[in-house]
């Protein structure tokens, strides 16, 4: 599973951080992209630029006023980038800390000049069959826009080209609005990875019913874990975007109603979460009464074959005695008599296993 | 089951939605009426005039200041229906884009000029022996309501007749009163919904009782799952209630008193649900407790038969034996001595079992 | 038992009035009283007034200044008499529409001109060995108090003697104190329903230890759903009193302290009630490890007779094989060896189940 | 155990009530004291008096400016005191109908003139070995301070002496302060019953790891129940002792940060508290794990020790038959060959056995 | 474990207490450190002086006004040492109670001139393989810190490395910054636990899945209860670190970005403590099923092949009869005949048990 591993290799890196001074950068994740890349996006409503950069160009921050300058960074090996870019910006060492430090809960925070927003990216790996969780950090300010990314997954190129072809809104709207489009794409994907949940969740369901195994309850568990993590993923986003609606300062009032959609939607995963959370704890119920039930099938049938042929074969051992006098050895007939007698006990056993239901 | 379906559509559609644009009009249900209707009902406390359209008229949003207009549509899937009724009325674009993708929780909205409200209608389809759910969405203007509706059932047919007929208050009130009667006839089909319910619940009772099997868990497995959707639709429902009795703007006094009784209407559903889930949780362990009970009695009369026997066999195996040398084999009186002895055994050990209850 | 019943009836009822306009008056519940009877009290410091009738008479709301008027409505089947109060006094439609619904929460409405209260009486039926749930509506205005009953019971024969012979503060004080006293007495018969309560506790833990049976669960079941039930009575009544309490309008300042130490006795109910719930929970662990204990016993000393049996049984069979050529069944001593092995081998199985302290 | 007992005899005592007007004098509970005796102290700075007395003086009321005047009353079964002591300080009704009533919640009630609180000693009796739990009724006036006790125990004797020896700030300082040091050694006393419940939880905990039985899940069960009821005990202090530290006219601010620092232990109190409610739910889980596994082992062992000779026997069977034409039995070899091939047999069932990780 | 003998050992010492005056000196814990020491370190932008004493100097409060004066006291057991600081300092008498009773909970408290907060450090024990926990007190005044720790281990050595080296802000900033430091080293040792705590987690986890034994249900609680203490010490520093963030008169702004910054990882350690919760208690579920799954996978082979010998070994019984009269036994073909008989009977059996799945 890949939630454990990142969870492990953080708390190892964090433990080596113990005692260093607030605000040392040092990258405690692993290096998911090839190249660190740095794409500048420059536009309003009459025209747009863009440009890719190896290196931090040195007026990054010289923004022109009519215009919104959207710089998407991705990966955060590179601690020189990051920076320059906080130099550049005047970034509080914190959020600079934060940005280069991939195992942080979703979160908000205000600081001089900007706004700071932790998220996670969720994205489905066919290839792996696995949910691959990536971190974002977006600055917020009042022309501009940094997101850090851990990877270079193309996750916003739909965004991108919504800028080139001036689709929908953007291209007339601030930067507030820029950031509620990434994070409405990061939310949508949510319910990518809740589908999968879904299905998930069906197949053991059929599993269930048809013929639960110890894999079964595995799965169960696994599942379980796998939604544990997602919770802690899900559930703090919701709280950004509630605060982010307050923020006057940097978002406007129409920004403000399209984030209220976005804390919808959130409400709407967090349900379906639930959901599923109580019908997996429903499911052990199942599984344990399954089992047991079979178990208990089982045992009643054999144990009732047994025990009708235990009275029976103490009979056969009875006669089976050699002492010297037994009577009824002799007589022709008691061979045939004891047949009968043995069948009437077998028949009397089932009728009465019968009357009480137990066959 | 009717809800993982509509769940699991709905995901797929909303999938295949990420990344466009908001505001997007996209349908993402499945089309539930043969024929898209519109059906305009004007009226005050003099007169009333009713028409039925297929398409949009071009004068829909202009209303006479004495009039209340109520239009309510019957079917989603048509999209040029909705953007033309979404032009005439200046609709925000996410308000369309909530009422043509019905897989929303209950809302309320607030939105410059309009109230946006998302319910949802429950209701017990006999023929198919399940609950249907559809999602209506309304729109509360100060002279006008606006409802969109996924199918073209009869619920909302007695509230035309009371304006027909004139019935109770509501030609004499406004637009929030019509809403208020919308929203009172969609909650007390609830009602039917929980008699449902009651009744499976005391159908589940009786068979645990009487005679627990496994389809007696499953069952209470559905019907575990059945209110834990249900819940997704019911819970969120008191809020929009609660919050509609404080929009001041757009409902006046008179009819907070309305809202309120509805209120402690869902109230009054929701002590019930608790009522059946707390039931439900505790037949979960009736049931298991009954299946081992009856399972330990089988094997515990079944197992006394076996101990009986076992010295009794031995015994007789014992004299069973070939030896040259068994002295007892000669002695006449040693056959009827060894019956007597294990009839002695016999009763003492139902003594044994007796005096610790176990018989 | 008495719970669901009602509640049955109830669903019934409210279904058939789906779609009604608020405010319709229908009886939805049964009749619980042979003759409608309405018993008028005038009563000031100094002097009383007992009328009883049948009919509402015209004057009912005419009321002296210096007196306080109790209108008891015993029954509320015949709605005519509902109706003729309500005008008389000026109720809301959806405050008669409570009245005449036996099936309402405990709830404090305010309305214009009056406080209206529905709470329920709950008393021991020594003859049905039952709870009986009753529910009562309460009108306070400033100087007359209205209370609507379903049956005839004789609760409030104790406040009617108080009145009569001016026993405590209540003939000096106005129809909040009334009020206070009807709710007083009202919740002290909570206390004798948990008394028995209590004592259904006590029984069934003493059947816990004694000899647990499948009688013993049920019962546990049984006073569980009777718990749920009352809880549904009792938590909103704690909301009522304490709503009340802030009522200045209607409550003087004197009274509110009163019903502050009703209040406190509700916390008591409460935590009492919560004990008992918390009580019932640890039974059902106790009840489900009694009886697989004495399962197990039982399986054990059965287990381990069979055991020591099985090796001595095959000895005996052993020595019961007919080949021509066993030299040992022709030794002369060989029967009596066999006999001390046999003993040997019993010994050793006991003395390790003695060591493994399985026996 | 004492605390259902206490619950039984008050609740009979309620009902006897019910009905009768509020603010009626009756003592509820069971005489504690074998002589109702009144203590009167007087102390300020420089100088103290202290007398006592078996009825209430006249002026008891009568204080003077500059002392503080605590007034101890031991038993609460002779109303007259009560009363007596109500009407010179003008206590409430309720105040005094609580005060005879030991079985309240812990409680603080503000009246004209004076703050009324209940709290409950709990004290460990070494000769039953049990908690006994006794009621105070104390009584803050801005120079005055009555305490209503059952028993005479000496738990207050330490605060005699430091008045007596004007030990610590005591004498300095007013009536808050007194109340401060009552409410201080009742809340202490509390960690002697924590230290009892401790450790009765590690002998428990040592039982369940070396030999769990019945006895020890009913220890588990009697434990949970008495830490029930403590809970209601101790939860409610914590609500007395914050809203106390709120209460400025009664408490000046040095003695609420002494009363911040009882909070603090309530708040440690609860925290052990709940600490041992879940240690004692996972041991319940231990117990029942534990059981179970011992049963299985057994099972186990005896299972397999049959199945081991249940081919052996039929073997032995098998040549056991009297057939006339049975080749082998003439066979001198057969029989060395047959005990061969019942050992192979075993050894075969033995190393399945093993290899399945039964053994 | 460590758990439970801190606290029997402080409850007990707590008990001796009780009764004594508020504020009265007592050290209730154990002595850790060999030699009790101070160390008083002075800094400012420019310079620091670091001097350390056996004993408190006169003019320990006398700091300089550009200055910040760090006193770091190691070892509690000395009362006078921590008498004479209070002296100096003004501490309130309260105050010094805590510090020398190292069993408080996380907590801050404001008293005139100076904050107060406790906290506690946890620490991994590499040779005795275990947490270690210690309480430091911690004083904050405008222009000192007192830190009082039970140990002297090194765990501040690293902050005291960034005064002398000037690392960081740390010079350049007030007391605030410097208390900030000792939280955020206290802070990020928890993850180190985190760390082994989640070592453990998966070490349990893959027994479980591969060889589930008793041993492991005893890890499984003793890991359980080593999580519910952790969590006495987490949860409340959450508390007291948001509180302090509002503490405006003692910390500035700068600074509480800072504290937001060690809030958000007490909320991450909170986190993945909640997780490690949940998986725990699934663990629980997994055991228990595997187990019952093992044990039933033996019954079933078991009891299937004592069934398939039961009718067999009955038959060869029933021909081991003694009768005279037996027309089987004389015919030669018969027993070949019963031999196959009884494989078909096996054979039929096999098959049965294999169509019903239960082979």
């Amino acid at each position: 599973m890949f939630i454990p591993k990142v969870k492990k290799s953080h708390a190892k890196k964090i433990s080596e951080k113990v005692g260093l001074p607030p605000g040392t950068l040092i990258f405690t994740g692993e290096k998911r992209v090839e190249v660190e890349k740095i794409t500048i996006i420059d536009y309003n409503e009459e025209t747009f630029e863009i440009k890719e950069a190896m290196e931090v160009p040195e007026n990054l921050h010289e923004i022109k006023d009519t215009t919104v300058r959207w710089v998407n960074v991705e990966g955060i090996s590179k601690l020189n980038i990051i920076e320059k870019i906080g130099k550049q910006f005047q970034l509080h060492p914190l959020t600079m800390e934060d940005i280069v430090n991939p195992a942080q809960r979703p979160k908000l925070e205000s600081f001089e000049g900007y706004l700071f927003l932790i998220l996670r990216i969720l994205r489905w790996n066919k290839a792996e069959k696995k949910i691959m969780s990536e971190q974002i950090g977006i600055i917020l300010g009042n022309t501009y826009v940094i997101s850090f990314r851990e990877t270079d997954s193309n996750i916003f190129d739909l965004i991108l080209e919504r800028i080139i072809k001036a689709k929908g809104r953007i291209r007339k709207m601030g930067s507030d609005y820029l950031v509620y489009s990434l994070i409405d794409i990061i939310i949508d994907n949510y319910f990518v990875i809740l589908e999968k949940i879904g299905k998930k969740v069906d197949k053991i369901e059929e599993e269930l019913v048809e013929n639960p195994k110890i894999e079964t309850l595995h799965a169960i568990h696994l599942l379980k874990r796998e939604l544990i993590t997602l919770r802690k993923t899900i559930w703090p986003s919701r709280n950004v975007v509630n605060s982010l609606q307050r923020e006057d300062s940097y978002i406007n009032e129409a920004t403000q109603i399209y984030l209220r959609d976005i804390y919808d939607h959130i409400i709407q995963i967090i349900d379906t979460f639930e959901n599923y959370r109580d019908i997996i704890s429903g499911m052990l119920d199942i599984y344990l009464s399954s089992v047991s039930n079979k178990m208990n099938e089982i045992m009643k049938v054999l144990t009732i074959i047994s025990t009708i042929f235990i009275p029976l074969s103490f009979l056969a051992g009875f006669y089976g005695m050699n002492f010297l006098y037994m009577p009824e050895l002799k007589i022709p007939i008691a061979y045939p008599i004891l047949i009968i007698i043995m069948i009437i006990i077998a028949i009397i056993m089932i009728l009465f296993f019968k009357r009480k239901k137990w066959l």
